[in-house]
């Protein structure tokens, strides 16, 4: 059958697919920067897209915000220093606050449009950006990183678009080393690495130009998305140090997250990886 | 926009969703039973739907098949008698007959055109179709069940289409009654179970619905599979006894299966439920 106006469809011309959601579209803009939609789906609540793709629905971005966050804040030891590179949507730094030893949230979004779009539509999402912890910054977060001091970060989350358009430059050799220089020497770094069935090839190219850039370690975790190509999306680590991520994953600490998705098991879930994942990552390392 | 004939699509109008995959359809026939289509996909073979939802593609099948017949059969003592209902893809019957301590797998699939399609159109998944040990009925499940021998099958595994049309009795009461009988002690149902962000409600009727029936215990797992709505799926395994179910994964077992999905840390993180998840099951579990 065809699907007509009444649904939002994104078909990803390379991959085949198409995820479509029911609704009526509420607003659109063109920004100096991207396209932006939000739509109200039937049954997903709201949706902003940006350039005809999905980016965050009320129904299942907690999937997302959460692993994108307490992932690799509790890969770290003492993650007090945190900066998000993209997420204007905001889902990612509400999730970061959540941890109070978080001294320093800042959020470099490119576009001041998406952060008060998703306050409007978003606004459970934005619940914390009055935090005195936060700081939300509007720029380019490319000349952002190089700019940033030296040795000062303990965590970056890039939290961008699909690599094509503004995003495209936060995934090369080029920019991992502007955030090399940044992080502490246990810094970590955790970027959204799209679907592990869809796009295996540029999670290989990913790892291979973190290591490259001169990570001592890229690690790849997986979970489901639903409303992103496949329904099944993935995050990779890349570590300074050559040991692997710590596990912080006490009880207490996890319940006061008050999370949906996110918790110790599914912490520990997220990193078995299929052999067909780990053999493609092994044989594109650059010492394999 | 609109995606025309040129895409095949499967929305969920219950769900307001739709997954899309491009390409054309090669054969369509209405069999007594249902509406079974092939297509050909750019990116992702061939692709079985069954009136209207998507049943098999070449490319993302291992997960799905992977995933139904091996975690349930490592989840066993010593699986030698298995009953596969449904599953006329022939790709779980595939799956378990790679274990070597099956004795008899026996598929009773009401469809023959579904086998006759799966051997013309994804050869690859009827490969053991002729191992001595397979047997192939083309019949109806539930019959088949309430006639089963009392005490004869280690595990039944239900690979069955949506809990609508002919599958239907295959999600109640009265049907895992006949399987309960139809178990030895130590038994095991596997029953393929929707997605667990869309089809939550169902999940929780259908381990409630277990549990009445007399069995002691409901596990669920969960994995991705893309070509079904969300990309996100879920197993639930019942069991006879009220103990955990065992782990047998043995490296060298697991690596003999020669799996691209599955293995022991897949087995494991499939189990893994995010809070959301063991909250819903819990508060609808029959003693809560």
């Amino acid at each position: 059958m065809t699907l007509d106006q009444s649904w939002f469809s994104e078909p990803v011309e390379a991959t085949g697919s198409a995820f479509s959601l029911k609704g009526r579209k509420l607003h659109e803009e063109q920004t100096p920067y991207q396209k932006i939609e939000i739509w109200q789906t039937e049954t997903f609540g709201y949706l902003m897209t940006i350039d005809g793709c999905t980016m965050v629905s009320t129904r299942d971005n907690f999937l997302y915000h959460e692993m994108m966050s307490h992932v690799v804040l509790n890969s770290h030891p003492s993650p007090q220093n945190v900066v998000i590179v993209g997420g204007g949507d905001c889902g990612t730094l509400s999730e970061v606050l959540k941890h109070p030893e978080v001294r320093s949230a800042t959020q470099v979004e490119i576009d001041e449009r998406v952060t008060r779009l998703a306050e409007q539509y978003f606004p459970e999402l934005c619940t914390r950006n009055a935090d005195p912890r936060a700081t939300l910054f509007f720029g380019d977060g490319i000349q952002w990183m190089k700019d940033a001091e030296a040795g000062s970060i303990d965590i970056i989350i890039i939290d961008s678009t699909d690599p094509v358009g503004p995003a495209e430059g936060l995934f090369g050799k080029r920019f991992y080393l502007d955030c090399i220089k940044a992080l502490k020497p246990d810094g970590l770094l955790v970027q959204q690495s799209e679907s592990p069935l869809l796009h295996l090839d540029l999670i290989c190219q990913m790892h291979a130009a973190m290591r490259e850039a001169g990570f001592a370690r890229t690690d790849l975790f997986h979970f489901p998305q639903v409303i992103y190509p496949s329904g099944w999306w993935s995050g990779s680590i890349a570590s300074r140090r050559d040991t692997p991520p710590v596990q912080r994953l006490e009880t207490r600490t996890i319940s006061a997250l008050d999370t949906r998705f996110y918790d110790a098991d599914t912490h520990r879930a997220a990193f078995a990886l299929p052999p067909y994942l780990r053999s493609a990552l092994r044989s594109s390392a650059p010492d394999s």
